[in-house]
């Protein structure tokens, strides 16, 4: 049967439990286990990334290619289509429930547009029949506008219109091929959009032409009957110098500025905000804080280099942290968990991929097991509610509605004298998640 | 006489041109030389910081104060009559026509908010007297919402809605003291506005407290008659982990969601902006495209650490980008170049102070001197208006515009084909930037 | 009971198992438990910061003094003399067995280098009394060489031969105390040598300023009977902008050329090592491969932020590194863990004090415990051994062996051909590491 | 004529003054100018990158080659011959005197050893002649250890000795040709020897075998009559994420460590420096102060982004640094200032590969003339001359020359009494840079 041929020698990955030494097997992530009311499988809608799974090659800059997948090689389209169906088999030995891809991953670009369009339309008929035949579903598709020469000065952001209208073409046929699978949501990802340098940059028409794009896009996608969500995935830096979408607090702002903000949501990846000097619960939680946190791309950084080295998660802290916003927000409705990750350049065996993917899940899996455990326990949620209970009574509760001044609040002040200077209890409350981490797992 | 005093043996500070070895002598500042239209003094609004330059201790986190000043010591209003005098005289001597302060700088706290206040109004009608008897401006004020044990969760968004109280006090007092010398700009620095952990803060909450704070200093600075702008600080961490100011764009976005952006400017600072990973120009550019570039701190940082140096600005090519950002926007009405900087703690003299600022306000000249001549010498901003000329015209100005949608787009995208690879020259407008430095001064 | 005075609402910290939910209690931490083949308490040779934790006042660049202990105030000596009975009962309670001080921690400076040697001597004796009654032993003592105006511009490394004899005889007194305490260790942290700008320094000169005084110190110490291990703790920057000191390489570089590495062994701090841009743990791996991994200063910083904070240690992954280092080789003879970390400012009470201890403690506790679990699991010790098997025989042998050159070589590798390309597998041994974690816990 | 193929339309660059306005032209480098006793020809020794300016494709993590370069294309033998022309072509057109390569980066990589040793003697063959017939010299020579997949795990620290001896045989040969070319200099940047995770690594191991290594090919050069030198090139990560050899004290510690210093010095590139968190000017210095500064590659990197940029050095401050040193430690004998370095991808033209050579050459121009200047002003050297003066004689000598102890200085300590407090003078050394630059230029 054609959907063995690549991964021939790894079965169907089971849970096996905590104690089970099999490297190809979950020790955690048991679908269909509940916590808090659903399945590990309904809380955690991970996603496998066509591109860095499928379609990466172990490059870096001082290097080149380095794998030898076996659906590579031949007649590009030939290649695309061998390469579709290891996807599925690959998701679905994994147990993964959804996919994410660009454009440009699944299909080739051709020599002109109608070539490209027909090949990406082959392509997106494949894929469906083979979500179809494996119950496997599209979490997002997005365009790929940065690895094109023409995109080297940007994609909405270039400064010559036709790379602008190119851009355009891209993400209109993305959008039709998100769609016609069923995606949930549409990403983007300001692949070039920013700046290599000022010196030769107006920065201010380049936001507003990114600006136009956006906007274009959804009234596009609006026009074809796109029901998801957009979603915007902040990056400070790299390739460029300073990207424009450089962290959850300055998307926001754009899209504001810009009257886009009831179209989007944030999708964050947690080595984005690491490398913006962030940490990643800072970015789920400034997300999730304005009612924007729409999907999250797991994975890790190093935090000893600058530049972005998309391991898989591994960091039970980091899944902790995320697990207790989703529990608290009700989870991703549109988005999921995208393994935005990609093994080491190293890690050259078909194996390896299961490996990173595995861990992953497990990674994930134990941080819902424990974001559980700690919203039983209650201690330091209840804290933080206590902490701040002044401000919904009495003088708190006139300053956040607006019913007292300066003045009034000089008066009070004068009358209650010196505040006490009470403890935030930072180590205590560390303590309690290390106790609760250890206690649940 | 009085106000030769303490700088008994510094003479007033001249220009002597660039041959000049004398370190007390400006080589570059010349006041009355006219650039650009108008003389350096008129475009360099520049103002000593009352902290750093009378106040400062020499002090850092593995050492106390190392400065004896003639002016310390005795009870704390004769100290800061004493200090005040000092100051004036300094700047007096240094030829400088602004300065700034915070509240607890000028006068220190007394043990009840009524005290304090005696105390303040006691000393801004000395420093009233000597702006009058010198002629120096105040620049703006501030209130120190962060020295205090009280600020040490934050002011505005400290958790007990008595601290929120006590810093509404301040801020009352503070733009009174501005309003009352004369200050054209009153500013906000979010000194310990935003969290040192996730686990016990809910941001959400103290962002909007610190934004109910905002609007109410703005209804008391209309009240009582303030004509002037109000500024926010950006810095994106230290003291705090995470400070919610974090850049400017961070800021802007703010002032978006809680409706402030009307009564606001920015105030950057160079070493918060290297701090936040941006390059200074960057931080410019940010605020000035807004429309909200209105004061800087000019100071700078060291790029091999990660706090706040504060060091004397000397870099000329970072004053030659603020200073073409001045050009372009007709200077700052409301700010102007503070200096925001502290000699080093082993700079024990009080002639290391005119050493500091001598080569800091030498440095801007310079740097006034190469951006009129840049802006001459028209390459620079010529290339990059003429870059996305396309957006002028033509399918360009459809897109910015609103004329067109994706799929016309992809029509004139599969029509035109595949767009040229212009070159961004960035080396050669990096070396018009050096040719013309070279040459100019 | 004197002892009881400053603690009194704390009782003595005791083993109440994983699911105590009691913050005053340990979780993992059970002196008498037996792992690996000792106790916890001979793995674990906790020492507690007489600095940070009886010192500290909570200041940063930004605040003064903010904690109010019931030990401060009063005459100079007599402070000092309650601080070290809080300190032991602090201690004590803890159920720690060793504490580590500088010289100006302990005592005050005087007027004159025969008073303050009088006032060290004095505490001294009442030091050793508390050892005594305690059983409570010293790990090891320091001169604090940069808190005095005097070492402004560094202590050993200052361009004046007056402030290195007065370094001189500080190190001779601390080393004295050190002696007299039974200290097992006498460390170097190179406070203040280093250079703030490289425009006013000699930096070879200072290097061997730096090396004649550490040979001085040899000397003496030998000369005094001192029996145990000098250490230097390497630094990166802060307060200096390059500290010579810079990373265990760094400073084993320099041990070597000054011939001093038979003296010395290396002190490694969590956060100095990430703020040299390390991992914690390659620092530790560095000093251990050398034979030099004396002592560790378990702490840790904030990856989001550029400067030494200080923190208690709490992360697993970090705890579990140390400790298999430290089982691999044997244990730290001379020196051990101190917690060279500080309560967060906002930490105000002594509670909180006791909360960061057992926090830290529990932390280690639960790193050993994972640690003896991977090296009884061997998967991660024997993948490492394997993957150089190929250096123990044949040509690896002989390359190691220096029985080889390039032109045999050559021939060798023309010979076989292409080498095959294996994988490194980190990813499964990350996952690997995990699963022990969860499953030990 | 051959030569004059690739680069038609550009002319011999000449020097025209700083008043013109040709990007194809010298501002400041005036070859035959004499600076501070020699020919600016002489002091600055610049060499052109082969594999940046020649072989550089504009390619990075998000996007494969951009640039269309005339020599590109066809079998792989013609176009590394097509490409030697072209060199040549361009270095003589620039003026520039000297050249370095990577093995890989002049002759392609064949299905064999004996292949590949072919091709490369052909190439070495063509380059000898091209030497010969333009006066261009080799500077330096280097073998490509990271870019082919054997490599992933490193060269001479491969856990495979059969990857070890594949890497010998390449620095043989690598060897072979910069003797028959005539190089001064042969250096070892150390591509992938470094680490990715230390889970899967043995540090002590990797390192011993890259000390090996270098023994080796010490012997060899010397066997084959090398008379110039080994370099070593420091680099702190990328694309590892721990470069063994980190930064210059760690290299030098190394060197140290396994008897190899007596035959290697140091190439420091300045963006390696940032990369580590030094200044370029620190890294100068460490290798200078230990005679050790052999050559040096000038470029420069982006102080907001951790990744190497390698952008043309245009910094002049950098380059007045470098020329200080230089100056003080007259030239470099064996090594140059070779530019490693390449234009962004945006410059897409050959134009733009001049207009970046010229801007670097232009900047250490100006840097010698500053950097002479400020040697005749003299005030930078006599200060920290005179800073030090007190260890050359008195108690200071005696301290350098091993002649007091500890209690010595105590009693010398305590007659003197309390240091008094010196200005180190930054402010004012840093306005003296500042005032030379700009009277220099």
């Amino acid at each position: 049967m054609k959907k063995t041929t690549y991964f021939e020698s790894i079965k169907r990955i089971r849970y096996e439990g905590p104690d089970s030494d099999n490297p190809l097997a979950f020790k955690y992530y048991n679908p269909k286990r509940r916590v808090a009311g659903k399945t590990m499988e309904q809380h955690l809608k991970f996603a496998v990334a066509y591109w860095h799974t499928l379609k990466g090659t172990g490059g870096d800059p001082f290097g080149g290619a380095v794998y030898e997948r076996p659906w590579d090689g031949g007649d590009p389209l030939d290649q695309a289509k061998r390469t579709m169906d290891a996807a599925f088999e690959f998701i679905s030995k994994l147990g993964v429930r959804y996919w994410c891809f660009h454009d440009r991953d699944i299909a080739p670009e051709g020599d002109s547009i109608a070539q490209t369009n027909k090949w990406l339309a082959t392509i997106v008929d494949q894929a469906a029949a083979l979500q179809k035949s494996t119950g496997v579903k599209l979490l997002w598709g997005t365009a790929n506008l940065f690895s094109h020469p023409r995109y080297t000065h940007g994609a909405a952001t270039n400064p010559d219109p036709l790379v602008f209208a190119h851009a355009a073409a891209q993400i209109r046929r993305a959008m039709d091929a998100t769609v016609a699978l069923g995606g949930t949501g549409y990403v983007f990802w300001g692949g070039r959009e920013g700046y290599v340098a000022l010196i030769n940059t107006d920065m201010k028409q380049e936001r507003e032409q990114f600006a136009r794009m956006l906007h274009m896009a959804v009234d596009y996608g609006r026009k074809i009957g796109f029901k998801g969500r957009f979603f915007i995935e902040p990056k400070p830096k790299e390739p460029t110098t300073h990207q424009y979408d450089f962290d959850a607090a300055t998307v926001l702002g754009f899209l504001r500025e810009f009257d886009l903000l009831d179209h989007f949501d944030l999708n964050i990846e947690a080595n984005h905000a690491t490398l913006a000097t962030h940490s990643f619960e800072h970015e789920l939680k400034v997300s999730a804080d304005a009612g924007k946190l729409g999907s999250i791309d797991v994975n890790r950084g190093d935090q000893t280099v600058g530049w972005d080295t998309d391991q898989f998660p591994t960091n039970l802290y980091d899944a902790v942290a995320t697990m207790r916003i989703l529990l608290d927000q009700g989870g991703l409705k549109y988005g999921g968990l995208n393994f935005d990750a990609k093994v080491r350049r190293a890690s050259f065996d078909l194996e390896d991929l299961f490996h990173a993917h595995i861990g992953g899940m497990d990674t994930f899996a134990r941080g819902l097991i424990v974001a559980d455990a700690l919203k039983k326990d209650k201690r330091l949620d209840q804290f933080v509610r206590q902490r701040y209970a002044g401000y919904r009574r009495g003088v708190g509760k006139a300053i956040m509605t607006g019913k007292t001044d300066l003045k009034a609040l000089e008066k009070y002040a004068a009358e209650k004298g010196e505040p006490q200077r009470i403890s935030g209890r930072q180590e205590m409350l560390e303590n309690i998640l290390n106790d609760v981490i250890a206690r649940s797992l």
